[in-house]
């Protein structure tokens, strides 16, 4: 890759082309110091999950704020945290197959000085990975995943989880570490009282899972579980060691909805030009599908009030004039406050790091894409 | 990039790790010569639309299959276009703004002895790039961008798109190339009674506009419009110059369902493993957001009846086992039609070429990510 960096770094934001991602550095680093402070009195530790930002500059900023290490969700993303300078990943997911369980044996080759673990949900690929390791002669710790309500993968909590983990103690070159419990489905539910039951729903029946464990003889080192729409509840919870929150470095306006900006601010946005004002109505901004996901809604205009973005299709997007106190200019720039992070940062190769409207640094997304 | 595909080609099918874009040659082939052989017969040219695949090779065989020149969206894609030997480019959209029309200039310079044309729809735009091009030293060819229905970018049909026409013709260094009028809003309506009223309703008022430029005494080199949705009812209209179909090429799931199989296949896969089998009810896949786009609906199973994909989040895919003759098996590998080619494309690196279940060739989609 060329390095363009070296002339864009002392750039204003009016000088950036567009669609171009923002990352502001004051609310990044806020949001890094109020998570490092929250945990400083804490038991439980922060395992933040790199999915979202996918650069490893970042991974080693919420290392240096405290984080013991990192989550990724794809192998292709702890390959590029590895080969980042990251040493303790947990990839929270299976990894199943011939051609990733070859990767991931290189892999853990790597980090035979650090640590690697992976999640398994099924006996043949608990089989898979012992020996695999045994051929490679490396070690490898698993995580037991357990469905605690999603309905993705995991195994069933009780006895289905019990089982496994002896399967893991039996198994040559594998290390049970602990058990995870994502409970994705309850981390952007809006309403606070409907997502704490959703968290103590799903938290009871990892507890419980981890107590039969234990009543039949088996200590774990971790249970393993959290995101940022639960990671407060979840560390009130003295037997959660790890907390797997993430969003929570550059916030979205979905995560904005869902538990304020008391706490973590957004500090990501989509730089976009105004290239059309057809109508008295509305304008046309060059950010469509292939620049902003629309998953969980629709994006925001940063700063501007009475504007609502809907749908121009893969190029374009569509501001309507709702009550707004003025109409945008030809040629414009405007930010978008994403409405998800995780997605539509995966749609850019770079991210501008923006201070006081100077381009301080650009930063590579590595993991971009990586999704093998 | 390291030149990873030496290790690629001559894999089969089955060893290429996922989540993969898949690209049947046959097939793709096949929809080139459809296209070419209806083509052949008829007044109006094709430009096809490389905003879908954004692959130069794709559009050198696009041209070599009788093609006059391509359509990008962004002039980011035109650069990349051009690079790949490409000498023929519309751009069919406003290029606004500073940055971008002085990298429109060097790409005009770039293709003096080619053809470039790009769309107008505001009287400031028409003087910035006047201006631009003469500072330059180079020609521009433009086209006046009419809304027909769409209602995003696009001056007004009629006596707006007169003044605007007019305003090109005194500008120095511009020349009016002709008018663009496209009907995006008509392209994926199913009902093909819906979708052909709305065509024609469009067509319309660009022609409308034609005439009225005709009784002004502006003679018109082109009338570009159209899209896989709508091609064979627009090259019926003696009026109709040039076309912008691009899907076809492709195809996708939304397609299929607009416009059958009839003339064009479904050339476009994502290969993806079956990672979790934790329920009787349904299988896991590791194809989610990040790898395949749901903005025009779920992906199909391709070759297996009874499934349903939902949704699973950013890396996974749920298959809901509806009326399945079996059950997938862990590491099973299956192939998805996406509902959307051009958003999905835009999420990989590349393609891999696959003929009788071989990587045939692998190729850059060297557009991927070229939104500015």
């Amino acid at each position: 890759m060329e390095n363009h960096n070296l002339h864009t770094v002392g750039l204003t934001v009016e000088e950036i082309d567009t669609p171009a991602l923002l990352l502001d550095l004051d609310a990044m680093e806020r949001n890094l110091a109020a998570m490092a402070s929250f945990f400083a009195s804490k038991k439980a530790t922060l395992r933040p999950h790199t999915k979202t930002h996918k650069a490893p500059i970042l991974a080693h900023r919420q290392i240096a704020a405290g984080a013991r290490g990192i989550c990724c969700q794809k192998l292709g993303e702890a390959e590029i945290m590895a080969q980042g300078g990251i040493t303790d990943i947990l990839i929270t997911n299976e990894i199943v197959g011939r051609q990733k369980v070859r990767r991931l044996m290189h892999l853990a080759r790597q980090l035979r000085h650090g640590r690697l673990a992976v999640c398994v949900d099924h006996p043949a690929n608990v089989n898979e990975l012992s020996e695999a390791v045994q051929a490679a002669g490396v070690r490898l710790d698993v995580l037991v995943d357990v469905n605690v309500g999603q309905n993705r993968c995991g195994v069933a909590p009780g006895k289905p989880a019990l089982e496994l983990a002896r399967q893991v103690l039996r198994s040559p070159g594998l290390r049970l570490r602990g058990l995870q419990g994502y409970e994705g489905h309850c981390m952007v539910k809006e309403d606070e009282q409907e997502r704490r039951h959703a968290f103590e729903a799903a938290w009871s029946l990892l507890l419980e899972t981890k107590h039969l464990l234990k009543r039949e003889g088996i200590d774990l080192e971790e249970i393993s579980a959290g995101g940022t729409g639960t990671f407060e509840w979840l560390v009130e919870c003295p037997e959660a060691t790890e907390v797997q929150a993430g969003s929570y470095i550059v916030m979205d306006a979905k995560y904005r909805k869902v538990i304020g900006e008391t706490r973590f601010a957004c500090a990501l946005s989509v730089l976009s030009t105004i290239m059309s004002t057809p109508d008295a109505d509305y304008a046309v901004c060059d950010a469509g599908f292939k620049t902003i996901t629309h998953d969980q809604g629709m994006p925001e205009v940063k700063g501007v009030a009475g504007i609502e973005y809907y749908l121009g299709g893969d190029e374009h997007g569509r501001l309507r004039y709702v009550d707004a106190a003025r109409r945008f200019e030809l040629g414009e720039k405007i930010e978008l406050i994403v409405s998800h992070c995780d997605t539509t940062i995966n749609l850019y190769d770079k991210y501008f790091g923006v201070r006081n409207g100077v381009v301080e640094v650009v930063w590579d997304i590595a993991g971009r894409g990586k999704s093998q």
